[in-house]
């Protein structure tokens, strides 16, 4: 493979797209397709291509790619696997040059023929010059461009990319990830991905101006060095965060029947990584969570944290899960108690970091005032803010103060050029007043810019993979 | 120490209260307790102390100990540190068992004066026989016998103890099990706790006929020989899960002005919770999933799992996750895979464990279906049973289709004797319809008894815990 960057323009924003096997059956992939375009707003014209029907979801229907009355860049299959060799020979005759197969039932199922007839079929459109996404892939998703392979999905448009070898997992982690404020460029499932394959399109995700942080789930790779150049490339430019999934044996055994992909030693794919200057996530999880650091915050230059919120016990606790995730719990400097003695001189030899918000109480010194201390000290690199909503659930005015608390904080860590990760946690109770309460407060804390993390173990995780990351490239 | 049954029957299940300290000021701690009585329907009497008012939330109130009309059992305080040594006094003339001093500000401070007025009242309460519970705890929550230490939290009762040196743990805790289906019976937050020791309680809670399930949050312990014999005595007869904080040196640190503890070091303390067949958390979410997988599900028998729904994807990951827990992922028998021939020839060589869903659709075969063959399969001890939430939410009817399938699931789990770990995942979305769906659903199998789980990786954690510690038992 050339080193140069890979023409995928029109593939990621195709000026007009034909749905073979568009149907009128509304809980039908085929149907979903059509109407995704309709609902992103696709500004090109859309083609639906069924023999029957005179119009699928608003759109008139032709028969063939033939019949289409335009030039077509971007050609999304859901017709059986057994048509689609007839759908390659229509896309080289009329010069579609991306070819997006959601059709399935390849090499995955571990049937020779149907094995054959994939590897014919790329060899067919490679002749022709019609490159293919998939098969056995959802395709795209780029708001931006009008493009989604569901049409309930989140219209915002972002600078997160993400690779997914898998369907529901990209549909989960567009969904989790929006909640979370990540905001999504380009996203594709590329399934068993042989032709236009992950490596590729890690090369051309470094080189593209939209995209600002990168996150991909692989389980195998066709191609192990275009993967790792791909990777290198995309890594030196922004953030990358890959999870690698199939390290196991059983792992691996399942990935052969998903996606057909030989999935390879856990040990050296985290070395891979690791070299290549990315992120390794182990789990879905882990993924948004480093994504949100490395996308919403900014790059911290050290890994001195201050901590803040939270009772006693969350101190200790959260004290253990920085230190143990590589982050130095510093003592409170002297610079920082003086400014504590001025206005709460009986705290200032007993306050400590993580700072116990229970003992601020009515001392005239509250949690987000010290944040904002510790953040203007040079003795912090960054910093975890826990919000510590159980605390104000059980007061009669807890909306209110919650909302003010959030408020204020929200202040201080946008006064300040260093990351602070917030921390609100999961809405684990059965009283539904406050589970409205929390939801509503983080909803206003994403929007307004936070990286909001569900507990301090998760934040100090992620900000610890981040500073390590970055002091291993210095 | 003597190895008997302590004597605690009347801390637990005190027939009548005194509140000292007792406040008109609906904010705060001293009306707190007070109201918590009430909402919590404690049987006896209740007797506020105040100087000044003449009753409180209610309750006739009284100017002291000595005033009041009958005996009491115990006796919280809400009175400064400064008042305590008093209180002492008066309750050990009226023949108090019981001192609860939610009072705070002695040792955890560091101040050396705060640390010897403590030593003063622990050694005349010794003298006066008066038992104490604290300082700097918020004392009792025990919805069966009508106590709790905030009048907000759930009034469900149940059999797992809770013992917290946190406060603001002990609320999440609470909160966050009650919505994970865990209801609990004594949960004490025993703060500084140098007369009445955890070790003590864990040695009460071992013959407690109410408690089935235990879970411990320690920052340090006063007693270590005490700690172990209370912790064996409780984990021969009952699953005991125990969260220790102030495993790093910046925990340490914490811990010590927080409940004035003296940590530890994090190697031996691992040691001796698995000599003592106990399960080790080391955050709040291992705690709580452990304690749910402990309380909620039967006993696994082995370690051979089966793992259905969710796409092809989460089955990848699934595998990942089950084999890096501990638990092995055994291929589908002979057995199985001959009940799928009759009902879906097509899928019978390629559908494997992790169960992938999404190759299921139109097959005759569902996920609930292959669950119950594969749990009445010699070849399975356990199983985990994804919902795979995402792919329903993108269909017409979502919410009917999701119901039916989490009571099919229900129906299966309910009828094997082999533990199942349900997934449902958390309600990641800024979409507020999929959010109510989600929590809804949630709230139903959480009533019906289900042992919840956010996430694959979490559930398969807790039952190759779970596992381990029942195999290093045999």
């Amino acid at each position: 493979m050339p080193a140069t960057t890979p023409n995928l323009d029109r593939l990621f924003r195709p000026r007009a797209v034909a749905i073979a096997g568009a149907s009128t059956n509304v809980d039908s992939p085929g149907h979903d397709y059509v109407r995704s375009l309709q609902v992103f707003g696709f500004e090109g014209p859309v083609y639906p291509l069924n023999l029957k029907a005179d119009e699928v979801a608003g759109f008139r229907a032709y028969p063939n790619l033939r019949e289409v009355p335009g030039e077509v860049d971007l050609v999304i299959s859901c017709v059986p696997a057994g048509a689609v060799l007839d759908l390659v020979e229509q896309c080289g005759a009329t010069g579609v040059p991306f070819l997006h197969l959601f059709t399935a039932r390849f090499s995955e199922t571990g049937d020779e023929q149907a094995a054959e007839l994939e590897r014919t079929i790329e060899r067919r459109a490679a002749e022709l010059g019609v490159r293919i996404l998939g098969p056995n892939g959802m395709g795209l998703y780029h708001p931006a461009a009008g493009l989604a392979f569901r049409p309930d999905l989140p219209t915002d448009r972002g600078g997160v990319a993400f690779l997914s070898q898998s369907g529901n997992n990209a549909v989960e982690v567009i969904l989790r990830g929006n909640a979370r404020g990540l905001h999504f460029g380009k996203v594709v499932n590329y399934g068993n991905g042989k032709d236009i394959t992950p490596g590729e399109m890690l090369r051309y995700l470094a080189d593209d101006p939209e995209t600002i942080a990168i996150g991909a789930y692989v389980e195998g790779v066709p191609d192990g060095r275009g993967f790792f150049e791909g990777l290198c490339a995309a890594a030196a430019r922004k953030p990358v965060v890959i999870h690698k999934a199939g390290r196991t044996s059983a792992g691996a055994r399942s990935a052969a029947s998903h996606t057909a992909a030989l999935a390879g030693a856990a040990g050296l794919w985290s070395t891979v990584i690791r070299q290549a200057g990315a992120l390794e996530a182990r789990s879905q999880e882990q993924l948004l969570d480093l994504l949100v650091g490395a996308a919403l915050l900014p790059a911290p230059k050290g890994n001195r944290i201050a901590v803040v919120g939270g009772g006693g016990g969350r101190s200790v606790q959260s004290a253990d899960a920085c230190e143990e995730s590589g982050l130095e719990v510093v003592p409170l400097p002297a610079d920082v108690r003086e400014k504590v003695r001025e206005r709460a001189p009986q705290l200032a030899d007993w306050i400590g970091n993580p700072v116990d918000q229970s003992i601020l109480a009515g001392s005239g010194v509250s949690s987000n005032g010290l944040l904002e201390m510790m953040l203007a000290s040079d003795a912090y690199d960054l910093g975890i803010a826990n919000i510590g909503e159980d605390w104000f659930l059980g007061r009669p005015d807890a909306e209110e103060r919650l909302r003010h608390a959030c408020n204020r904080l929200m202040a201080a860590v946008k006064a300040s050029p260093k990351p602070v990760a917030v921390v609100l946690g999961p809405t684990e109770t059965t009283n539904a007043r406050y589970r409205a309460i929390i939801d509503t407060v983080r909803d206003e804390l994403t929007a307004g810019g936070m990286g909001i993390f569900y507990s301090v173990e998760r934040a100090a995780f992620a900000l610890g993979q981040i500073v390590a990351r970055n002091q291993g490239r210095e």
